[in-house]
């Protein structure tokens, strides 16, 4: 079995700044990355926010640079699916879809996965993206799903490109922040549609027709829209299922040092139970359990 | 009185960080430096290991990305040195050289300043900067104090335009991290000299010797060394004498919320009492500062 001291999953921002801290400290080092390196990052519109961000970057340009930075002092990457994970011993084992990995440490960085409304018709035209899909949906009208900061900032980015864009959002007001929401209100081609949720998605080839619920008086309505666009931005819930350490509805438990209920075993980011998730406590997250990491292997050597 | 929503005391990245949160929440922000905007950040020749960096640009290059960015929302930035603030009531007063300020809750993000070696010498020739005078010392020697990781990633800077770079460091070994000391290593021109701690500095019109004191042996010994560059990197001290809340050590102690000992003062970056002092961390800091005193002051209203 191939050895490392770091394991590290999840190349997100918080995987990515991980691996670089561990590195730094001269330590053999493996990212695990299921999908792409970026994350759900590199599938965002653009980022915000985040201190040293370039102006009108795109997620996916900020998720190459954050990859650049990874490759560029040798930490090995792989992309590999992990299935399980052994970590109540000194030894840890990883295993992916292809190998199984040694390591004397652990940082869990697997952050979150896509939350699913579970209604009709949500498996066939729930999976577009506004970064990577907005082009199909040019001149067309566009549905946004979602009323957080993700969810309403799409919406500002399809209105640059669709007809009109109609946000779907079960409570009385949106939740993003006011920045987002004065952007709305000086955006002529962007209505919300408040107090209703989604219950069903009709369409054969292309989407036909969206079905709601009024959350106030019960009723129930119907939105045709033949071909528009339909972008669901539901939250995510944390991808933690495999790993046996503490946690609190699914977020893994930590120290202020990202230490798990498991020795050796860290965890950063967004799977984290902590009270802001930002890219910048994802990349503080990850930096925390890195050095903590590294500072465990030399103890134990 | 000038009013606003929240003052942020110092434009490092923890509380630049801050204002973009600040402001993205639709709160008056005012943001106070009393240098230059990006903090110590923008004195250093090289940013490292914060993910998101572009590649090989230098603190000053940074610094001046995070001034674009807390410029772009319009955050009020002035550079005025605060010179007290009376935090204990609900109405805080912020009071600098030239104003004084009302705020709903204030943001202390002043970081560290120089930590002085007290030695003689030491005003007079002890105050250059590897990031902006290296040009100065191009082909002649230089000596950098300190073992730290921020001493020696100046001393490879600098190595680059140097005759030799001697680094002066009172331990047996340098504190830095295995990628500079590995660095160091490969680097033909850069030389050690542990276990040594400099006692004097000697010189009229520019540098003529240095005076080290041997930390095994107590002998003292004296380096020959006219118009070298001596570059002084010897650690910072919390910048927080004049703010009275709850501190140890001189750094202030919060919450994981950056909640301070006083209701609606919240306090970021390397001014914390924390275990970890790097820009990632800075940069976390002051999300979560800003985003629980837009909470605080919405509480309030």
């Amino acid at each position: 079995m191939e050895e490392f001291d770091i394991i590290i999953i999840g190349a997100g921002p918080a995987g990515i700044s991980a691996a670089i801290y561990s590195k730094s400290r001269g330590k053999k080092t493996l990212l695990l990355e299921k999908n792409s390196i970026g994350g759900t990052i590199g599938n965002v519109s653009t980022v915000t926010h985040y201190a040293g961000i370039v102006t009108g970057e795109t997620g996916e340009e900020f998720a190459q640079r954050l990859e650049r930075q990874v490759m560029d002092p040798g930490v090995d990457v792989r992309i590999e699916r992990v299935v399980s994970a052994d970590l109540g011993k000194k030894d840890k084992v990883v295993t992916t879809e292809n190998n199984s990995y040694l390591a004397k440490a652990v940082i869990i960085a697997s952050g979150c996965i896509r939350r699913h409304l579970g209604i009709p018709g949500e498996k066939k035209f729930g999976n577009l993206n506004a970064a990577k899909n907005h082009i199909e949906f040019a001149g067309r009208d566009a549905y946004v799903v979602g009323g957080s900061d993700g969810a309403v900032k799409e919406a500002l980015f399809l209105s640059g490109h669709a007809n009109h864009v109609f946000i779907i959002h079960f409570e009385e007001k949106l939740g993003a922040i006011s920045e987002f929401k004065e952007k709305i209100g000086r955006t002529s081609n962007i209505t919300p549609l408040l107090n209703r949720r989604l219950i069903r998605i009709n369409g054969k080839d292309c989407l036909e027709s969206l079905e709601l619920e009024n959350m106030v008086t019960g009723e129930k309505e119907e939105i045709i829209c033949p071909g528009a666009g339909l972008f669901i931005y539901a939250g995510g819930i944390p991808d933690s299922s495999i790993y046996d350490v503490e946690k609190d509805g699914g977020y893994i438990k930590t120290t202020e040092k990202m230490e798990t209920s498991e020795k050796g075993v860290f965890s950063a980011g967004d799977v984290n139970l902590k009270q802001i998730r930002q890219i910048a406590t994802a990349v503080s997250d990850g930096a925390i359990a890195a050095i903590n990491a590294v500072e465990y292997v030399d103890s134990i050597k």
